[in-house]
């Protein structure tokens, strides 16, 4: 692409891949050519399909100038995993385009030993990628493969399907909340909190296991209820959601109803998989929670659309309505 | 991703891809769900392998700020495209992410439409992105399908092979110089090179032509010279390279011999294939050069690397030797 002039940094493009990323990338069962090449080269399983996914993370909007670097790198890679696991595919290999102001060896050592830990831990090696000289952003794109009548899709769900939540939600909003000034929390309760902000865990195994048991699923990265009107929008269905029952850690628990209302339902960040799956599968889902030790919470029913075509029918626990006037976030609203 | 507060535009993220991108935008043979669930769904060809490859423009950068929005999409594809044509590979589909400062609609058309008309020209349609608010930042990753004995590596030259360049180049290094004040054009002659810097056409076609006739090849795209030097590092060859024979267009070869040398050389932004071939493939690449309409210029030789380990050894039509001292363009650098 058209070079403008510029000369600050001693560390060239290759080097720079070599330097920080080699421990993140190898061919191995699928990656028969990594990075080097105009292009990588995959097998994907026969049969299968490929799920493919992509995010941009941009420098103060997605995450802030200071941020630990480790963690970013992790968070960078946690979230596109998190869409293979909303998918019930099971991770390949990914790519990296990064744009730094300089070529900052201090902050992309940090950064590459967060993304290639997680990347080891997932086998999804870095097959190829882009680097260049701009303000800070980040951009993943994620491949896995999913035997496509299993695939986890948004416009699945049927009427009377559970829809199941996994693990906590409203963590990360708590967290982002008190840094931002909206409440205040203590020293310990917001480093506890932080972890769910920098450090997501991606679903992936519990994705797999979904396979053939979920019908719909996605990754709740918006608010629950944004995300989950995702797929009423795409299945064209409506829900009834008992918002007391969305789970929450201990930590939100405290807070104030309001409070706990808006990190649960309407955060963002959470990563946790919101999915929709028949009853007959409910002892099912629990025994794969209990045997991947994670936690799995019936939060509401698919049903038909009603004639005034309302998408969303929320209730506590005492049965009494509750206003479905939660936003999640839209990056152009 | 941590929501940071804002709230200026109308349109949102689904809308904007709905509105300016749907166009681009098909489920078809290969492509079994695209925009709209947390991946895209593709069904690779049985048997053939999957090459990748992503890049990430940055303004001000990679383009200019007040470019063509029209030629901008175009060329971000593009690109992307010429990855793929130097492997060999035959597109299969496209993901986009791009941050904006606003989601700018008088910007956005245009630049959908440059790119939409070359997605559908290559029948790669876009089947998954990301749109986020940040400084102006586009980044594509590109899939296509290759038998993988017959992708065109970069580490596959041999010894006595020709080395070979399609097209021409320069025009666009021609363009830029102009732009920059290094040199001046008449307002015909900069519209003339200025197409080559904004409108560049992928060489897919010739590519896939080349399945089983060539053996190395990549895109020029950083300059010919230190293009050339990735294949003979990575194939630990050397080459002999007639710099007199490297095809330059009527507009370039009407410059100084400085400004033809530097701009054919070590220009960028050329986006045509330099390739390697046995030399019984002569008649069979002239043949597909003239059935295609395509230029097709033997420069050079590969050979086995000499005791001095130098890479390239350039001469000019005379049989004196030239110093290899035109730089590459390296972002880090």
């Amino acid at each position: 692409m058209t070079p403008t002039s510029s000369s600050t940094s001693p560390l060239s493009e290759f080097a720079l891949i070599d330097r920080f990323f080699a421990h993140a990338t190898r061919e191995g069962e699928h990656v028969t050519l990594g990075i080097g090449d105009d292009c990588a080269l995959l097998r994907p399983p026969a049969g299968e399909q490929l799920a493919i996914s992509t995010d941009m993370l941009v420098e103060g909007r997605h995450f802030f100038a200071d941020v630990d670097p480790r963690a970013l790198g992790h968070k960078t890679l946690a979230v596109n995993l998190s869409d293979l696991a909303a998918m019930g595919a099971r991770p390949l290999g990914f790519t990296l385009a990064i744009a730094l102001p300089d070529s900052q060896p201090a902050w992309l050592s940090p950064f590459a030993e967060g993304l290639a830990a997680l990347a080891d831990r997932y086998a999804c090696p870095l097959v190829g990628g882009d680097t260049t000289r701009g303000p800070r952003n980040l951009c993943v794109t994620i491949f896995g493969s999913v035997p496509g009548a299993q695939a986890l899709r948004r416009d699945a769900a049927q009427p009377g399907d559970d829809i199941w939540v996994s693990g906590t939600l409203g963590d990360a909003r708590l967290a982002l909340g008190a840094i931002r000034g909206e409440w205040t929390l203590s020293d310990g309760d917001l480093a506890l909190a932080r972890r769910a902000l920098d450090w997501p865990e991606p679903q992936v195994t519990l994705g797999l296991a979904l396979r053939g048991v979920a019908r719909a699923a996605l990754d709740v990265s918006d608010g629950l209820l944004g995300d989950l009107g995702h797929i009423l929008e795409r299945s064209s269905m409506s829900a009834r959601v008992n918002v007391d029952d969305v789970p929450r850690s201990a930590l939100l628990a405290a807070q104030t109803p309001a409070i706990q209302r808006m990190c649960a339902l309407a955060g963002g960040d959470d990563y946790q998989l919101c999915f929709c799956a028949g009853s007959a599968q409910r002892p099912r889902i629990e025994a794969i929670g209990n045997e991947l030790g994670i936690r799995v919470t019936r939060i509401g029913t698919i049903a038909l659309p009603d004639a005034r075509r309302t998408r969303l029918h929320l209730h506590d626990k005492t049965g009494a309505s509750v206003a479905a006037d939660f936003k999640s976030f839209d990056h152009f609203q």
